[in-house]
């Protein structure tokens, strides 16, 4: 796709409205309420993944509706002393897979907990292992637009909500720290990471690759590419349906929790990502309010962005803020 | 995709033997037991579409679960006398659409029922109005591998038994003869037609165009065009999973379903469909046990197949058995 | 595509000149006085289309050069009192197809007017019945270039031309009632209908969908897309024809057309339509010279546009305007 | 396209049954008769092509209809005593260009005639600069498919007969040896010169490269590409045509012209040609009387076949034959 | 491309004749016996990959000519007995990566040795840092046909070279069992592993997925793919060098290293791969000599075949016969 | 591509800054300066290519480093006093392919030399026959990228030397006139023109079209396609290199080179060319530094440009210069 988006000088400076609904944050308190009302504690059972170095656990936890929601913990084989956690979400299509494709956050370490993301997981690599128990009025096939009407009933509010309980389950964990847990995931993992750190504020930091979810009415003006492009397909079809699918969005945007996070931001974009425009993740990092925030540019990437390269300042960063 | 498939002299021979479980027509007499024990009537309310020759009725019957699944009713102004009905079903990821999409059949004198397909409507043309408030384990983005590890979870066991339904319910309406109904459909509502055939004996004819959902081991072996992909790219991540998924699509075959009907069928295939291929759509015809039967072929047409070249072979058909 | 055109406060302003020959009126006067010389009356053949509840008549006039162009006229079966009639063109490549695919205005009260594109209607669809009897000099596959040396030549002055008689034709019907005469059409259609309409004042309603024909300079700088590809293609060849070109269709530009229609104009345009796209669409709108215009957009569409949900509002617009 | 159709072996013997109409020699010499009858004879106008070594005329023949035909004359400038010549036809949608396009076979010291094919020369290259002066019914875009309904309509007769009159207008020139005249072409170019091959018994060599137009219904069956594929297209849409279009096409099979043609053959084809398919270039090769016959096989290439390769046999059998 | 190649039936019969020259043996222990004559030991040197779990040596050891390859070997941080070690290769254009990408046999308690391919590491991932500094004739973009006029001369005669010095350079590692060295890889790395597996018979086990360069001459017949296609592109314009191409790949062909390979073989093989298709692949297994030799099948995947669904089986293996 | 670059009105404004490092000159004269130190002259050998107008030389002459660099020496076979010359090179991927593809020039009067561009001529036609001794780093597919690093390593610093030595070779043949020589070429070859007349002021003349190899950074940033867009491969992978590859490219710059020459230049460009786009063939006609020079712009074209039409031009302006 070449460079087809604002050129850097402006990306940097892009800082667009987007709409946020005046019950945004009564929405989402209530959302969390409701199901941590649910209770419940994670449940660790320990596999065999054929490692020696690490240890691996099934991990499930309570999600939005109380749930079931799988995911992997991987740790060191040689814990001593509380470790600091990652909570980590998969990218769109994708599932948690198997454990040994999570090695080296805990190489490094760390306890990372690899979340699925419901009703994902059969587009790509291994698997994923957890069901979304909810149904959904038409949608295009894809999970952009399941419950696109109402944003109580909007797909993403069970994910996020998700992603708000793991980290709440990974701090019940024998062995992790609460208080040094991050937030992190490439393109929708890294908007799931930014909706978790805009609704929990102790998050002490966030590294969203590439993310996607981000202000949706420019992704849908400049991008043909899915899965964004599944908004336009239901608005192909529905076309007297605008207005009830802008709402239930304006719950859901980036931007809107991006303005409210408050831990230390890493974030990646490539210029070439047609996937995740460079403009919607500027949109985002603009609004970031953490004090510590940084955005590394991949000028002749596509939506692969850094891949491995983020690797290693991503870890730099973990370890200057967890500890 | 030229002709691809097999040359016509074996197609006219071709029936394969498909998987079959013992306990099929167990599990679909339960499954259509259930959904009728659900009880309700249908709803219809008069709409006015701008057309003066024609009434449309917003029709809403009880199906799979008792759940509300919405239909147009298109009928003649001038009604006088029962008239014989049509029930029709949609193709993949498209909905019922605008009354005035339908046409041809009430200008011709029939009463016809066109009926949404639970959850879709968003892909193609006007839209759907059907919830399918099920949700499901990970599955490819569409609807084939929704619930595939289980017969009794699969989308489609919904889906055959809200044509029964709607079959059902198109019985009870005023002015319709109960004794005069018909199913028919094009790719994915061929398939439904044919499953509703097999499991009702006493509808009186069936009209499949280039249907789908009919031998998917041949399918998945011989094309890779969506939907049937939907259970290669499935099968292609869940690498475990293969035994289940071919079991509970055995619950599904409408190879199967056509061994049971006993309606007059007419059926058409083209020999360049891709999406349908040709072997598949002869393994359901070739196996059809009704008394008359017919396959129209299309020598060089894809998915298309007849297309609006159907209308008059189908009217004919119906008005033969009909009345 | 996405919205790859101007943003639609500037689309809303956009009035570009376009080059308009001295000799327009001139031009067109004559050559519509020329293929009236031929004289010549409609001749009507009732079919059989397995309808009830319309009639449906072969309809045969002469067109330009007093060749006998094809059309359909669809009627409700109780005629009571002269209808007001619409005269519809047909998209690119496709032909009138077969009656029952013109129910809806039928339906809704109106005599319903398809006529074939001359020499097309094999490109999809159901098939045209009328032929071109004129030969050309090298053109592009397709049309648009056939004759494109010298507008007296050029294969769309007969196909306008064509479009006028199928005016004067159906005036003559009885039943018809001769002032109520409107035009429509999508796409090519769209584009005939304009000219139409800028040729005959006294067309009471015109109502093209994303016209195609419109602002041919600007359409090949922006698009690739067929058909208006196939000037690029020309020219990409006869590198040293461009004049010659660009004057031969300084006589087709529907800008100029819609300079001088007088009709009540129902518009409608997609934003993200690379076939036609949005700038040359509102060129047209823009210098629109009825009085009672409107334009409805779609911005979440390719070329498909409204599609069927332009028939609610075209049959709303043609009643108030034809009574 | 990997090497899809027969195996090499295969080819070898393939030798189809195609149909063959009882009066296609008297079609064809009717046709024949028919055009000489329209008399002319051949203008050369010197042209100035930049070129010292060689010189171009402007040929303008008699074809079809007495219809102007332009070609180029290219030959050395040096001519003594009476030269071979070649008449060679153009690939489809191309023309006969620039006059620098075709200086091998003039310094290779033949008379080289260079035709237009009719109506074609805007799809890529220079140009052509010849009309078709006959229109036609609906027809696919392209050539194919014009006239399919009628033998004595179709194009392509028009085309093979203004074959015959550009052998017959080189022999009239001064300079040329009318004895010692072959056919050339390549692709389209190919089937025109196995046509003429067929046609004028007393044409010394043919040399046919990747010809087209050779066993149209195998083509049909094995390959989507076109212009095969318009032959598909338009069948798709006019089901009901089928025989009238098999009946028109058996008057133009290169094949039924391969049995007729007595010169001396040199054929190449390409084993991954997916445009004319390897068994369609072999029924003809297979089918061919001439007494001294070749094929060279390019097993590696598509249609471009053996492109440069071609020049030096190509010129050693003219050589040989024309002396 | 769904299942396209044989039948599995077939496959596992499959047992083609490929062509091997008499002094295969000869060429290439002249090869082994030249490389090794350059001398050189393994250079070390530990990096700082962030890791605290393993170790990380930048490891560079002489490969073909002498010419330094670099690898990384990655181990277990707590090293305690002397290591079982993998020598693994890359696919095609891609290069060693960065270390953390390589934690699982390392995190499996093997030392693993993961070297570049030399020249390649541009293409994909996180790059290569080995140059091949011998240059080349003209050959396709890419490294198939580098030096295809002569096996001396050949690209892969050098990589495969590199990939036997590898194993001797790991056996001489501080900490490595040099008796317990296995080769794996997947697609080209693949291919590698079983090269070396053919020369160095007392490898003791080789694990290669997909593999690629194996029977070139059906890969070129029945796919159009890359990297097989490079073969296609260049014999398509180097016509007349097919012999010698087809003579130097002989010394490189898969088959006949399988033939020779002692080791146990674990291979896996993907029946919808277009990339290094099935039969290939089963040319290869059915010949290998080894004893214990299994072949695990994806019916459902491209070439991307078991991907993270081999890690578990493949240290099954590699723990049964490592140790 | 429709016209995606600048409006043509500032494209004829557009000069930007391109980096010119301060030892530009010193690196070119050293490099120049080491090639002709290696000595040597052409060697011709007179083949025979089955032409009587024209004679043929296969031409080898010492490039880059002394290695031998073939070429077709292409002439009128009447040979009277000394001819100016042109010396041509190719299109990237593409070889001196066979003689009797180059006879314009010499049927025109000019001695013609065309040279192969080392390593390639196996991409499309009829093949290259000039090897390039030099390995290389890690790098793309393709030529672009060898030997980023490091201008000294850079493949393009080979090549822009061998296209010196032509000229210096041509000059020492008997039966052409050193003072009247000139370059041209299209694309690559064009590129190479550039680099050339910046390199020799005496050159008389220069005459690329749509050039390759002109401002890098731009055409990184508007165009994906290739071979551009084998610099974005390279640093979509190497994310840490970009600095070094931006300083090598910065000594390999058309524009560059244009600032330099005195030549009389004749370009052209092609305002839909996605592949050399237009602003990157405006930035060096811009700098062009020749008294007399013109750019012929084809605002329909692709990268194929004037193609064709180039020769009548081209012709004229060389015999104006030339004489």
């Amino acid at each position: 796709m070449a460079q087809f988006d604002l050129p850097v000088a402006e990306l940097e400076q892009y800082t667009p409205q987007v709409d946020e609904p005046a019950d945004f944050d009564e929405f989402w308190a209530g959302t969390i309420a409701e199901a941590r009302g649910f209770g419940g504690a994670p449940v660790l059972e320990r596999v065999d993944a054929g490692l020696t170095e690490v240890t691996v656990d099934d991990f499930t936890f309570p999600g939005f509706g109380g749930h079931p929601v799988k995911a992997w913990l991987v740790r060191p084989a040689r814990v001593d002393g509380p470790l600091p956690a990652v909570v980590e979400s998969i990218g769109y299509g994708g599932g948690r897979g198997l454990p040994h494709e999570h090695l080296g956050l805990a190489a490094a370490g760390f306890a990372h907990l690899v979340m699925d993301t419901r009703g994902q997981g059969s587009g790509w690599g291994s698997g994923g292992h957890t069901a979304d128990p909810v149904g959904h009025a038409p949608a295009s096939p894809g999970y952009m637009t399941r419950g696109i009407l109402d944003p109580a009933d909007h797909y993403y509010r069970r994910v996020y909500t998700d992603g708000v309980r793991a980290v709440d389950a990974v701090r019940q964990v024998d062995g992790v720290d609460p208080a040094r847990v991050a937030v992190a995931g490439t393109s929708q993992g890294g908007g799931i990471a930014i909706a978790v750190a805009g609704l929990l504020p102790d998050v002490v930091a966030a590294a969203p690759n590439v993310p996607f979810l981000c202000h949706f009415r420019r992704a849908v003006q400049i991008t043909d590419a899915f899965p964004y492009g599944e908004i336009t397909q239901y608005l192909s079809v529905h076309r007297e349906q605008e207005d009830a699918v802008w709402r239930t969005l304006s719950y859901l945007d980036g931007v809107s929790f991006a303005r409210r996070a408050r831990a230390a931001g890493l974030f990646s974009v490539a210029l070439m990502d047609a996937v995740c425009p460079p403009s919607t993740v500027y949109a985002a990092f603009n609004a970031w309010s953490g004090d510590d925030k940084r955005i590394d540019v991949y000028p002749y990437n596509g939506h692969e962005g850094g891949q491995h390269y983020r690797f290693a300042p991503t870890v730099e960063f973990l370890r200057k803020h967890l500890g």
